[in-house]
């Protein structure tokens, strides 16, 4: 497809047509120099998509979990978009599987969208692009998003700066469930899920963090389910998406789903501004101060406070 | 002890004196008035004593490693300074008790000072004051520094913006070799330490991760090394002092020190610009730009980037 005008890469993204939108969703990525038009045009129809994170360490079966996540929202009648956010780690390992697992078993039905990005290792870069990506989606449509990514790191950012309800999900050997407590995941979680229910241990990791949530002080009255599913028999899934649907229920009915949203746009703001001053200092200080602040600094003449105080002076 | 002219307390801190200097790091921690004229006085003296980072997930006993690492340490003549930087949040466990550990036994050695941080939860503020403070203790003349984090989130951020040398501790149980293959702590290792290797399972966890180095592409010619301790016991301890030292060395002669050095340092630099900037571009912006901006992004009226580009426009 050649290059399209931005006005009618736009309307024809805005009506829902796929071939568009994942060219749109290039535009973004790659900061297309008219994506900022797209993104305008997008975000004054976004809030009606849910946005459902599926998050935890890498083997826990997520890849599959969501697919069969897409498949229920099917049979019920919505349309659903998938992202999914895989690190280029050595390490994660199964990322690129989970690619081939979706497109086997999604493929055909033009009621689902599967999009991946990968990470290119910045902090901040990936999360401003997700949550951006997630904007076009609801703009065009669809009724829920399920944002996936590998919690490890930096990726709680992505799905904390854009998900309205997330799920943390775990295996129960390896010790994930006392790794999930340690690791800071019992903060941003709103459901908990053991898939691969049928291992051994699963019991014993459902009522470690069950045990552990009763010890966190309770900050809101949602009280957060943890949920057994083996995902590669579609066992449980029903249920799960009860649970999703109970959440966001519960998120519009206090107000506090409109709260979040307002919190987690002016994090987004904010992010980018700061990103633009930087940027902008960088491009309008005389050529060569950046150089010379450096070599200030690796001779020592000058410590890192009293330079960043000189060169803003 | 009332509070000092800055002049002096600078003169008693590079001078050794220890109640001055705690005073000096709590200026740090605290922003005080004075605090970037004494950093700067400290900045120029930095350079001589070598930072290790000693990180990893809760309960691997990383607080007694650390007592006997800097028993150690002194019995080869050496002075040392503690920094333990203690998350908040109320699964980490043995944050409390890591102090109490460190004091009786370290008490009485003015060879030794401990320096405890509180997380605040904020991203960046802790790493940046934690490498403040190290500045300061390294002007103070300490020959080591051991910096002590819980290895989650974002505790590596501190430890990569500061240590020279990163040791990674695990136990053998709870999956912890596995974890941290995925939480992406394979990266910033030197030197991996399973602790309490008495227990049952320590030679597989170290197997593991020596399988998982091996398939790792070489990215330098320091050989990662995977060294058992029991620190309850000291066993093991000054063996890895000798691996520390070895490591030191190395970044020494092949001028890998000084590079990543110079690395940290433009880190640090840019991120004290890049948190100034914002500062001023909020102190000098109108009264009410700022939430005229999020209620224009509540409504959905503007997108982030048009609402970033047209506030700095």
């Amino acid at each position: 497809m050649h290059d399209l005008a931005p006005e009618e890469l736009i309307r024809r993204t805005l009506a829902g047509e796929r071939v568009p939108l994942a060219r749109a969703l290039s535009w973004v990525e790659n900061e297309h120099a008219h994506a900022t038009q797209l993104l305008d045009a997008c975000f004054t129809r976004t809030g009606r998509a849910f946005r459902l994170g599926i998050t935890g360490p890498p083997g826990a079966g997520k890849s599959t979990l969501v697919t069969k996540l897409a498949r229920e929202y099917r049979e019920r009648g919505l349309t659903v978009a998938v992202v999914a956010v895989d690190p280029t780690s050595p390490f994660s390992g199964g990322a690129l599987l989970g690619d081939r697992v979706r497109m086997i078993e999604l493929s055909g039905d033009d009621g689902v969208f599967i999009r991946s990005m990968a990470t290119r290792g910045s902090m901040g870069g990936l999360a401003v692009h997700t949550s951006q990506v997630c904007d076009v989606l609801d703009a065009a449509g669809f009724d829920r998003i399920l944002l996936e990514t590998v919690g490890v790191g930096q990726s709680e950012l992505e799905v904390a700066q854009t998900a309205d309800t997330t799920a943390v999900v775990l295996v129960p050997e390896s010790g994930d469930a006392v790794q999930a407590m340690k690791a800071g995941l019992m903060e941003i979680a709103d459901v908990f899920v053991i898939n691969k229910a049928d291992r051994e241990g699963a019991d014993r990791a459902a009522q470690a963090i069950r045990s552990a949530l009763h010890l966190r002080a309770m900050t809101s009255d949602w009280s957060i389910p943890v949920h057994m599913t083996i995902a590669a028999r579609a066992e449980g899934v029903g249920e799960l998406v009860n649970r999703f649907e109970e959440h966001l229920g519960w998120l519009t009915e206090t107000g506090t789903l409109e709260r979040r949203r307002r919190v987690r746009l002016e994090q987004r703001l904010e992010a980018l501004v700061r990103e633009r001053l930087w940027v902008q200092f960088r491009a309008q200080a005389p050529a060569g101060t950046w150089e010379a602040a450096l070599a200030a600094l690796a001779d020592r003449r000058e410590s890192p406070s009293a330079l960043a105080e000189r060169l803003l002076g």
